[in-house]
């Protein structure tokens, strides 16, 4: 199922250094399937640490550095030929445009975490710079990645559902029904301070996970919303619940919820997408099977690499039917359509769009209007028009 | 578990003859306990249709009538000793006002389906009436009637939630997918007929439902609500489909969903409630199991039966655990607390409400202005608010 | 879905009284369709408590006997015509021979709960009799009545599965992991006690279940089984955990396990069927769904009332798809069945085999067989044919 | 969770090779920690295609070996501290034995695929072996790597559950429902071929895994058993179905059951184990949850990374709870805790008995010697003492 290609590329990896959560899930998702190996790094904002945790990681010292402004100016006092293929961001928000537009800027490919950047305008202005710099521009929506969510995708538009009249996603966690920041949590500190995490807190989480999921399985998009955003634990900044009703191009409807306060859930994101003749029913937490209820005839469940599914849900698995994949195989089926466009540029070719399939900068740009006009649509309690 | 007292209560029913799909459910939710007859009738609009009906029943020539007001003439000439203790309206919704009022002005007990009237004028005044006569007065929210949707009461009342902060309820359906009512359905036909439905298709068909449900089980009221209406299949005159944001005194925030239309779902109701503390899931097809997330230690699931739920969960069963009880039980455990404050009334006593445990008047009253209200804000696109 | 028709049959219940289990759910499965009414009883082999149990329900005086030898007297000196139509036997195993052959040999219809007597030779005297006596009688193998059970039975039996090759049931209860029978619990009391249950406890209380089941879907024969019984809680006289290996005629093979000590299962029964093309699945504690996985193509789930299923199983059912049903409907399925073929003896025609659909004396009989020669092969610990 | 040490380990793979299965799942597995790398290779039993392999896996020519002769040879004329530090053996069974005691006796750390070798008196040859040469040895039974499992371990032995009374465990497959060994199938052809596979089928491939798991989660020693292997696709030379009967020391019951021809099963492998207090449920299909049915008290479903579990269990996870992990997570398991043993000795120390959790050569050793005890009892038809 799997020919790993030789030789590997070569990473550089900003953030993600000792205690971070993200960094580590990003690494064991390259490192699965054996295509990229990390060559360099400025993991941390604290200077010291930031080398400690490359060391730790096994980068020669010559590519570990204090900062991702001195990694920058490293790689570009080499030859091109000996610089890194890739750069992967994962710091906290704040930061993401600048280094991204930076990277960028300097004619390399990136892969950034979501929600892109703080506002509309800079993910505009990333938008315009990867395009003339024509660059690979990854951003790691990775609940895309699961093979059941592109078997759902080809099933929504190739017409097999008919026309879609009504979707449902939701996104709810727990982990925030407490004031978790207030114990020195980081990843809470940072994800409900509006300096480090913006506008919106849930609804850039985990909301910007679920309006992707929509956009991407059923290619449909929003016209206008109305959206009640909460800070339902007392004295947090930032929503930690939000809730909106969702009117599309074409008629359909739909509703998104991303909560955090969900007391004992853990990741829980669910999409339901009804067409005229059937309803697709999908779980994170179960992401081995895909539901499809037909109008006509019993429900059908569709596994994971089945002979019988989809071109491009059966390319994203790596393993028998019935042995289980998880997060990690999803999240590494993003790298593997960035690794495949990096590839296939490297070799002066087009990737077949079935290897290169993964979100681009134009996904993370309407992550970013989408959580402003959500935002903007609570203060304002009214429909909001929304340019997707 | 279950003492069949003696003698049987008799009732009437109106409505609900041939061809007619709830009279059928009533009829054996009543018998299935044994505790009440079929007396008398008035089972059909059409006369003919509604001796045959009646005959086929086995009622009495003398009590199986044309029409409702031939009935209620006829019941009203006996003694009062002779009279059935109780009248069952299952009717569509348009003729529920004129039938129930004037069964409950005449002094008698009434189990009237939902949604209660047509218009909350007609829901006002009903209330008053049954107030005045002091009659009993049961509305078949019928899903308040399972165990497990008592046992969620319970706890969520007792404080073991915490307090609640979010409320999602949705009950999802198929079968009008397709314009049903243009191929002679006859359920089709009257839910989409505005004559025979009033203002609301799905929201008033089973959106009510799901009002009922999250008011019963959380105690919460309604504050404010935006909603979203659909005739999302071609050339209805009413909702198909509809959604809304909640906000509840207090601060908790919720949403709810009621569709017709999504092709492949049977009766898929469902309600999540999130507390400080921990979050509830019940589903209707499921409806033996009561799923608690707790936000320290592991998930439990409460089954129907055990000795270790509330007083009124294991009131609300027939047989043991492990053994699935169903919609009808359920339906019946409405019936079961009429009868319990009928037989009390008659005795000249007062019901223990756990036994008289069963949607009233007022419930339904509160349903057709929740209806009203939803009608009015998807109209009118924005927030309204709502007196529960 | 119900025509309920007139008039009423009129049943007698020997057994069944305060304190007792099945019998008040026997007399709910008869309520619920409104077919019969309880005309007289011997409830208890307590004469008073007979008395009191009777009157409870409803029971006339004269048709309320201390014992079933009264009743049985009783009945006889009444004219033909207002003789009961039906005896409901739900007493410990005991006595299930001496009363049902004396009922049958009168000339009685006859229920009758399972095991159907203790001993293969009582068994064969029924059998005997009842096809001299040409009378109607049923066991009340009740896990075949539920809709889904019949759907299985078809889909196997039509070869839709191919050749059936693995067959495994299991039973599996936790209410007997402790030495109930020690604290004055009158089920486990019968139930552990050799002289009111047999030689079997476990296997003939549940295992004679998972046979029936095994036998009426898949109409196999099993040729020879090795079976392991062990009564796993200290003391007790009777297996309380039977497991066995079968083989059947043509070449599958088979598991059955009946077990009570598995500590907080509830009523865990389930079926699984493998045969050329696919595989059944079905699970009593969520009876309404039948899994379905194909070799070629996706699983499919068959719920309940779809219009895609056989006409015996859509026959089995009350209710629109996803509206559950359960235990005590799937029961009253099989009284459906003895009521259709009492009416048409009575009618003197012969009944649709679809709707005279329930376990018969033969069925009951194979069960006593069953279970001496798997307390054999236990006993004898080998290999022992089986005459099916 | 996860701090990937440095330096890596270097180990070297035996088969494995262009169209091999399981092959790459070791490749991944190991790769997803990053800590170790493929070094060295014979990877095909053709010289040719060996070569090929080994070249487009990165592997140097100096290391790229046409058979494991080869292999051993080249490393061994290395300077010790140049050798690899693991051999990795994932050729068809028949080939176990030689390669597996040629590298053990020359003092490598080998791990190895399950069943160990062909017989037991080779198993036991090679557990001397391993024993005089004090080398880390492991055998991939990977469901034992799967957090939940070793969860139910910590509770089944750290006596939550009381005593335990039985077992059922089953492993049903579908893939070999039909002659897929005439069709050309690679892995059908050698796994139905008693030359390559040795004296049992699927009782060897999968019945030995739950035979693992069994023994891993309980600690239960097997005592006797009958077993029933049968050969039900026409023509098969080994058996695809085998059940059987278990009594283990202490008086506990099981059931094993491992079966390839349910057409349609993926990799149903499930376990219940139960006890005098609960018993608990598991399933590889859905890898993430355990279910706990309590004999007291609402059944508890615990989930991967929740605090409130084992420290076994807690290790054994990289992210967070509600994040599903699958089958090459819990293969990875197994190889963290061989590397831990042999980082551990390779610095002169013991390892944390927590992390050098995996399961060794006296596992496989026991599991060739079930295997020939089930295979005798079944030609025999009669109950065998089994010496765990």
């Amino acid at each position: 199922m799997n020919d790993e290609p030789a030789p590997r590329l070569r990473y550089a990896m900003i953030g993600g250094g000792r205690d971070a959560f993200i960094g580590a899930v990003h690494r064991h998702a390259i490192a699965l399937d054996g295509q990229a190996e990390l060559a360099a790094g400025a993991l941390s904002s604290t200077p010291e640490r930031a080398r400690e945790s490359g060391r730790a990681l096994g980068i020669a010292d010559a590519h570990n550095h204090a900062s991702w402004q001195a990694l920058l100016e490293a790689e570009l006092a080499r030859p091109a030929s000996e610089r890194v293929d890739l750069v992967v961001i994962v710091t906290p928000t704040d930061t993401h445009f600048p280094i991204a537009q930076a990277f960028a800027e300097a004619g390399f490919h990136v892969v950034c975490d979501k929600p892109l950047t703080h506002t509309s305008q800079q993910a505009g202005t990333l938008v315009e710079t990867v395009a003339r710099q024509a660059t690979v521009f990854g951003v790691t929506y990775n609940y895309t990645g699961y093979p059941m969510v592109r078997q759902a995708r080809e099933m929504v538009r190739s017409g097999a559902l008919g026309a879609i009249r009504k979707v449902v996603v939701e996104y709810n966690q727990g982990w925030l029904a407490t004031a978790l920041e207030a114990t020195g949590n980081k990843q809470a500190s940072w994800r409900t301070d509006p300096a480090r995490s913006g506008i919106a807190g849930a609804l850039g989480d985990i909301g910007s996970h679920a309006e992707n999921l929509v956009s991407s399985v059923t290619g449909l998009q929003i016209e206008e919303l109305v959206a009640d955003l909460g800070a339902l634990v007392t004295g947090r900044a930032l929503d930690d619940d939000a809730s909106m009703l969702l009117r599309f191009k074409g008629g359909a409807r739909g509703v998104l919820v991303a909560s955090q306060i969900n007391a004992g859930l853990e990741n829980d994101l669910r999409l339901r997408v009804s067409g005229e003749n059937g309803t697709l029913e999908w779980r994170q937490e179960e992401p081995n099977r895909l539901v499809h209820h037909r109008r006509e005839g019993p429900t059908e469940i569709f596994t994971r690499a089945s002979s019988w599914l989809c071109e491009a849900a059966r390319r994203a698995g790596r393993i028998p039917a019935g042995h289980p994949e998880g997060f990690i195989e999803a999240f590494a089926n993003i790298y593997r359509g960035v690794f495949a466009d990096i590839r296939a540029r490297k070799a002066g070719t087009t990737a077949d769009p079935l290897d290169a399939d993964y979100p681009k900068v134009g996904d993370g740009a309407r992550g970013v209007r989408f959580i402003e006009c959500a935002v903007a649509s609570s203060a304002e309690r009214r429909w909001l028009p929304f340019s997707g």
